[in-house]
């Protein structure tokens, strides 16, 4: 069988192998008839190289022209939608429709194209001009981004695609992609119309790369190489971590989204007003896509009592009701047993059936487990461990003080919601567990489940550690998350005719501008 | 002889002391007749308690009573400003006047009653609202911040009053200063005057506290701690390193400012244009304050040639004509005197006389070197060291393609100037050299020496490391430098009066806030 080549320095060409792999197919637990290389340092060498001399052209090229690529790659990845949404299928179960062409195609476009529009625009650099002391500064490339995308996003997150690749060359970057084992097909598939897009707008070739997989220790090397620029990783939190250590020792900026469990509270005004929709909106959240979202709500928390019974009931018949889904590998279904092990061990009760797993695909059975409060407090270090799937923990909690200290021994997550009465029955106890939660989470939630992520300017998809590496930066919402792919260029004293456009007196466009002190669109007079 | 009081949970007390330590006057090399506690554990310990509940409390205060205190802190300073001018003045020995009490000073209540307008004002904090899907976000205190200041400005960028601290509080955390032990006397009086502020506004005591030394594992324990926010980190590579790989794996954001050699380029054009003036403003820059400056201009490239000379005899001149500064303690003598060493071991030869250090202060004489470009490049790591003091390195370089080569092996650093000729003489090297130096500086200067760094909100006082940790964020500039203090808190669907000040629809001031991609200080209606 032939390997698939990587994409190098603007060509697709043999990679340097240390060895290939085959990725599965998930509904069939299979190996898919193809073939792709584990690159050798000397692919990520050559990468880098190649790189380092885009950032340096895209440097001297309009943001439109990155603006435009960003577009025509969105316009072609539109056209091949059927043909993306079969492949991404294949590779990973995810349903072609709607899931993947219906709702993460079009996200994806979307994305590209709102990276394309903030590039354009300019005001993602927060360019700051002190007309006084002739200073003026603004964000700017960092360089290469090396992208880690995971494996349940194909197309949205994907290091060739997704939000990172975006914002990484919306903010003037070339990007590596390292793409994921799980749906090679799917990356080689998107750089391809990258390439081709690349060409056709004029920007230089290797600002895109793709490589599928390398050994652990090259991954560390490309995030700490003195070529790289930043990275990006979503992922599991051991790769994640050890990829940080990496990256923190060379003094190189990694952005990592890593695990988080979501935590929700339903408040007993909530829970008497409306437990049996709140049950149903809880297992329709958390069994969508198999449960295999980042803000998956794998933790709910409520108070004792009849209503919570009720709640945990109707929970426990809708997801033994539920079909069963397809998890997206082998890693993922044993990763899950092994997790819903642990939550077990740790004291928590399971409630659902324990069959109903197809032995012929990746699955395991919709999973609710139940635990009281007090034994949470006793074991909150094992039971916050991420079931990444159909799995979810109840905790039954005696009272709000208890709520507040199970709160208060969470670790950093992305999400948290809170649940409450829609008149103002809930408000004292809201007032009390509101800090707790608010300073756990990068996004705080009232009555709603946290499995959608907007791409909104004011989102956060982000959060305290260990959910991200730097609860200051998003990775999701444009164009905040640009910033996370640039250095402060500050310039002290430069002529005119030397400074880069955003910063000379004349407004190149309609950027918004911090002109002393005041955000404006205006020209300098 | 008693031991000085640390201030911790709002009180002055005896120190739990793992031994204690006078400070040197540096203009006579003796201890002072002052006695100061190096802190254990369990002093670090109650002070991580008392500011965990001092952020739970500021968090809850309006901005504008940081706001108060912070103005209130600096009045009490300026109304000191003698008294504390002489003070630093002993332990450091820059000059009372006009250094510390008409510079410094006044620099740092400026610094204070910017934060003060900063936080007050709100801007600061970038409140993103999206109106139609209801997600808000905006910056948010990060938690206890702990701030290490340096020995080279004892007011400005003192742990207890300098910009660090000033940021830190206006973001709304509370700080854990850990004093300078070359200036504790001069910590200890501002703490005094910050707590009496404090109290006077109604602020949390514990807001501020100060421990003057600890163990070095304690300092490592201090910014990996979970009850800390950030720390923030000025002095010298290697102890900010070791901080920052204690901070990095505990998932803690440490920002340092580390070391710097501040390279200046003089182009052809401006060397035949005004070289004997641009060697007296070298000299100035570089001899100012004995050089102890994080933007000394440590290292200056000029091309070879009859210029060349005429400019280096009249440096060296300079040299040797100027007063010969005390250094700040026994390690920066010390320090110096090993760097120049390094200089010389790897090539460099020496312009100035060797004599001039007077034996009864900390000094060493004013020191010129040069070297080639070609031995430059070959020792460029070891030509890199910083000679923090009254010591600079010249390097001439054979062509601008020999300056190039240059400008690329340097490292990251705070500042890089161009010097160029006044009318377009020097274009075509500005454009080639521009991108290599822009590349690895924070602040690129034109025609102008580093030392002066002006509290503009356009200002970078940080670059790509090892300048500093991140390159991203300033340490001076204000509002900017407030960011580093801060952490990204969204609120998704959260009902109005839930929501905090600045992202509910009445704007309660007149805070820029980014309303649906515009920046406005509107109310939504």
């Amino acid at each position: 069988m032939k390997t698939h080549p990587v994409l190098i320095a603007g060509r697709w060409r043999r990679a340097r192998e240390n060895g290939h792999f085959s990725p599965d197919n998930p509904a069939t637990r299979s190996p898919l008839d193809q073939q792709y290389p584990i690159s050798d340092w000397s692919d990520c060498d050559e990468a880098l190289d190649a790189a380092a001399a885009a950032a340096r052209e895209l440097r001297q090229l309009p943001a439109k022209q990155r603006a435009r690529f960003l577009e025509r790659y969105a316009d072609k990845i539109d056209a091949a939608r059927d043909e993306i949404a079969a492949l991404a299928n294949l590779e990973t179960a995810l349903p072609a429709a709607p899931r993947l062409a219906e709702a993460e195609l079009p996200r994806t476009t979307n994305q590209l194209r709102q990276a394309a529009a903030a590039a354009r625009e300019g005001s993602w650099a927060q360019a700051t001009i002190d007309t006084q002391l002739n200073i003026r500064s603004q964000l700017a490339p960092i360089g290469p981004v090396v992208v880690f995308g995971p494996n349940n996003f194909p197309l949205a997150f994907n290091g060739v695609s997704g939000g990172d690749f975006a914002a990484a060359i919306a903010a003037g970057n070339p990007v590596i992609a390292k793409g994921h084992s799980s749906h090679p097909g799917t990356c080689q598939r998107l750089a391809e119309l990258a390439l081709a897009a690349l060409i056709e707008t004029g920007l230089p070739a290797a600002a895109v790369q793709l490589i599928y997989a390398t050994a652990r220790e090259n991954g560390l090397r490309l995030v700490s190489d003195p070529r790289t620029g930043a990275s990006a990783f979503t992922g599991s939190r051991p790769a994640g971590l050890a990829l940080k250590q990496a990256a923190d020792e060379a003094g190189k900026p990694i952005y990592l989204e890593l695990s988080s469990i979501n935590p929700v509270v339903i408040l007993p005004g909530a829970l008497a007003e409306r437990g049996a929709d709140l049950a149903r909106e809880f297992a329709d959240s958390c069994l969508m896509g198999t449960g295999q979202f980042c803000t998956n709500p794998g933790l709910l928390i409520l108070p004792a009592g009849e209503a919570a019974e009720r709640f945990i009931a109707r929970a426990t018949e809708l997801f033994n009701e539920a079909p069963v889904g397809t998890l997206l590998g082998a890693t993922g279904e044993s990763g899950l047993a092994a997790a819903i092990d642990t939550l077990r061990g740790a004291g928590a009760r399971q409630l659902t059936d324990s069959d109903g797993a197809d032995p012929n695909r990746f699955c395991r059975p919709n999973t609710l487990l139940r635990v009281s409060g007090e034994v949470f407090l006793q074991h909150g270090f094992r039971l916050q461990t991420e079931a990444f799937g159909n799995a979810a923990l109840l905790v039954v909690s005696d009272n709000s003080q208890q709520t507040l200290a199970i709160l208060d021994s969470l670790e950093g997550n992305l999400t948290g919601c809170l649940y409450s009465h829609s008149g103002r029955d809930d408000e004292a106890d809201y007032a009390l567990l509101e800090p707790a939660l608010r300073d756990r989470v990068g996004r705080l939630l009232n009555d709603k489940m946290p499995t959608g992520v907007a791409v909104s300017p004011a989102m956060n998809h982000g959060g305290p550690y260990p959910a991200s590496g730097n609860a200051g930066f998003t990775a999701v919402g444009i164009p905040a998350s640009l910033r996370r792919f640039a250095k402060l260029e500050c310039y002290d004293n430069v002529r005119q005719h030397r400074l880069p456009p955003l910063l000379q007196d004349q407004n190149p466009g309609d950027a918004w501008r911090l002109v002393d002190g005041s955000w404006s669109q205006r020209s300098i007079p």
